[in-house]
């Protein structure tokens, strides 16, 4: 009923806040023989790390993962993996504002009224800490999809409005921002920099591809991949939309435009974005995110106080100016955690039919 | 794992296919003592049945649903509930041309690859037919909204490239199109006669707005409340994209222009389509749904055969032009159920914490 | 969270109360490739049925099992089956007593006191009719068995304080009673007719046997195949006991009498039961477990109204003697449903290890 | 699909295994505002420690329990608690013998069975140490039951085939054997003296008693609270047997004898043990577990190699020589677990009723 459980026969449970000793995850259902340990998590863990690019704000979280179970011999086992990582840097003290007033577009006020005061404070669950958990097990998650030869990208293709024109994947590795486009990458860091001076923030795009994907994933009815990969790409505190294929665009076009053709070698276009009726075709799966600008900004606002009285609030201190990159191996974690899922569904069914 | 269940108090299971007897829901989680009986169904039904517009195709589906179970003198009693729809024109004959080709932007080629040559013809589960069992369950989980005064309304905003510019609510309905601006709808139903004239079809945009939801519903992990609508309205076949609120407008903006400021009257804005952290905010709750064009289009296209040879077909007979209007209905129900379900969630929370 | 679905891949949903129009129950996951038809539940629905007996109560159901979705030219889909049995004979006037008095030995006060007074009546989920719908889901469950070889039979071993001492299991097909020892057959009848002269009731013990499991099957935490068979059988109204093997007497053995000691052709005993560590040893599963005497009884007894006020009941009318032997197909039908399920995740697990 | 998840809204998941880091449980929907620290679980925890008792094998594991998350100022927040109990004595050295020989009685066989070699070593599931992750969510679930009234007890009825025959619950505390009859314990404690000398090991019944616990807990079909509880006792790996009430001497009664009759102050008899048709009824929950004995012992019995060829195993070392007292938490703690789950459980559905 709480709602910290993802997935059906490859279960990622998350806990921890910011706060507290620290964060993990449980991974039931993750099959047996294969190899982990706790370096495989370094360079992911690092790429969602503050501190590192221009823009970002300093903290320095060392996220070390621990493997407290469910691998031996440098094996997994079959048994639950239990993965943790520990706060290196809680300084619940700087959270004092948050007392007294509400931080427009946080969600200092649902979890208020959700919780009330004690909670509000306690469960800290809303931290983008949180999505640390996530990315640990998307690790496993990629393992399970590497030995099957699917593989999956996030790349920024739009950033306070620009948007990449080219896209070179392997520009990808490398870039600060994650952009196929080196030009548009130029005038996004020109971007950042500009809000950064006005204390302002921006939002953006993000795609993820997914290649290599065999056709037959997803289920007919509720949990169609699609449905499944909306779900995991929205519980990403910052995302406000989803695309599959050619999405929003698709309801502009015609159904002779938007339909793609098949030919023995495949299909002539991929507008369906890897996805017919829920399932996946074969081709590559293109999901994108929007991701809204950073609410913490340092331009006064109007806001109101526990007590409902109209105040002004400024963000001080250091922010980052924009969610992207760091929300990028989220996003990529969670698409990886729906498709391994789906992947041990589909195999699990054709077991069942006798194939 | 088959994934025919969707919610968590409120569980909605749908069974059912359109070459069968006919396809039902089973509600488990149903508060008792709210009022219900087989006529309160006929509305929503009438609206998602074919053959009303002049657009539509003239199929007559009859469909009346009867309630087997969990309804003892006219109030639900808590026992699971279990809704019956006959189906009445089965007709599996027309259908001989799927064994054949594949046509494209139909879910034809992913399920035989699948499932298979059997399962594939027998499944039936990606007809359309199916979301007449979530109308069914959408009905009652309005009436529990009703009881709250939560009302789930949804309308067309763009229609082949033609976007509303007035709401007048008022005006949606007696509109076929659901549309909440009479000039745009009557350019609309130009480009659906064109769209028919050419064998072709059309795509558009659905809004879906809640309203009179109180804050605080949804979970802080994964079953965030803009996760699990994204999911509901993904999980229905023509749709490609959702966006929550400003969605990928947001990405644009940057945070000064997207935050919501507050006052003590409230938010001075709604970019945030009355979802923050995942958690509803109290104001109205605004989903867009980006619909594809219907893929049935009398407009030869390339194929292959089951074999994998190359072919062509041409779609004859009659089909809808748009999935619009009558996903209107389909995607109100399942937005309903998630409200519901959260709702319960919601409430048992409190309850459990002794408020 | 109102527990009305059983299992975790294959899935059985019941709905339905004696007073509405039928009972059904859903199966979601039923593997595709089934032979399946309506008459295939005739057998077992006919063992369940009332009136067949001397002893039983002459009600006359004539339960048919009608298949709504899931099955296309006579085979299982994949997609969910819907099986549903109308009510003939509801008769909710007969109940009018309900309304004044708790009957001892039933849930007619647990229920008013979970439901208060109108659900009371209006669920109507705890009659004995609801089994209906386990037996025909267990039908399907023993189909997938019966393609693994592996057969479950249920039979009489004691009533009335009568054990049976002679095993010959081809006397319990055609045994009134089930029983496999024909002269503790005729002392059990005698004392049936003694207990129905007097006005009484009798209880008794079935035995399950499980004969062609393969070893394996059962999850090491909480989904041991052990517990969840406790859970299947323990969900069987008039159940108050369960036994694995040896059961209560592997408390009164020492570990060298207890432990079955194993040879190159097997084990050398079985009071294990065929499972050990909550996993099946490939041995025969057994299991027993303890029915209650009918609590409905001609003798006066004491009891209180809705009120609470002192009265006296006798139960007028005719009702069974002994739970035993229309029970036995419903406890055959939540052991076949049990290791169906574990058959199959079993064998998704092996196939998700690339086994 | 892999079951180390317990629960319907109090969610425990347990990972972890003897030869790892540790063991822990997460729990999930725990109500916020429970007091709760680390000390908290000192005395649960040392009563299920080894090397207490004089018949206890004299390992020295020291469980102390670390609270990483879910808990802020002392109290519960409502986000997931992850508890942690390091191993603090692997020693996976000392397992070196089961590398070749299956021991009699043990799951050796059936995790090779089923997981083969490697996992077999991995998994380490089966180990007793699982049952600490256990017990420590076992006091988490109680001081949700202690707020409400509600006490869980558990004792040793009987041992080597002597049964208490007093019940004097004040001698529990402070008995080595949790015996309530000093007399019996003491020729318990004489049985157990014998059973160690003879190298053997023995098993008993151990007896669960809910008090406190009001009417209405349980759901009509599958979810009965004696079917859950029937699970959570059998989940825990010597139980071969489950009671309730009068259990199997229930099947040699009479309707007459077996039915509780009811008066205005109460149930004249318990004989229902506490539940009627699944629904508890108010009086106290009577639950028996029958606990096989230990199968390490040190006389000599067959058994096979890991390639099938005859041999001989006596254990050695120091083992042992009955589950009981060291089970007895463990059971308590798979009680409190079921009852404070369906407590939410009962809570929530009235809740959503609107009492």
């Amino acid at each position: 009923m709480a709602g910290n459980t993802f997935g059906d026969i490859f279960r990622v449970t998350t806990y921890g806040e910011s706060h507290g000793k620290g964060i993990g995850a449980v991974i039931d259902g993750c099959p047996s023989g294969i190899g982990l340990s706790s370096q495989d998590f370094d360079s992911e863990m690092g790429r969602r790390r503050p501190g590192l690019g221009a823009f970002d704000t300093p903290r320095k979280e060392e996220d070390r993962v621990e493997i407290l179970s469910g691998v031996f011999e440098g094996l997994t086992t079959g048994a639950p993996i239990s993965l943790f990582i520990s706060n290196k840097d809680a300084r619940s003290k700087s959270y004092e504002i948050l007392k007294a007033l509400f931080r427009p577009g946080h969600a200092d006020y649902t979890y208020f009224k959700k919780y009330g005061h004690f909670d509000f404070h306690g469960a800290g669950r809303y931290s983008g800490r949180e999505t640390a958990a996530r990315v640990a097990a998307g690790v496993i998650a990629g393992k399970i999809l590497d030995t099957k030869g699917i593989m999956v990208d996030a790349y920024t293709i739009e950033l306070a409005g620009i948007r990449a024109e080219s896209f070179a994947m392997d520009k990808i590795i490398g870039s600060p921002l994650y952009c196929p486009d080196p030009k548009a990458e130029a005038l996004m860091t020109e971007a950042l920099k500009k809000a950064k001076e006005e204390g302002d923030s921006v939002g953006g795009i993000v795609e993820i591809k997914v290649v290599g994907c065999p056709p037959g994933l997803g289920e007919p009815a509720f949990d169609k991949l699609d449905a499944d990969l909306a779900k995991a790409v929205m519980s990403v505190g910052a995302v406000k939309g989803i695309e599959i294929g050619a999405g929003f665009e698709a309801a502009r076009l015609k159904g002779s435009e938007n339909n793609d053709q098949i030919t023995p070698k495949g299909f002539k276009t991929n507008r369906a974005g890897g996805i017919l009726g829920g399932i996946s075709n074969g081709d590559e799966i293109i999901i994108r995110a929007a991701v809204k600008p950073i609410p913490s900004i340092g331009i006064e606002q109007d806001t109101i106080d526990r007590e409902g009285r109209p105040s002004k609030i400024r963000m001080t201190g250091r922010f980052d100016v924009c969610a992207i990159p760091r929300i990028i191996s989220v996003l990529e974690a969670m698409v990886k955690i729906t498709i391994a899922d789906h992947y041990l569904r589909f195999s699990a069914m054709k077991a069942l039919k006798g194939e």
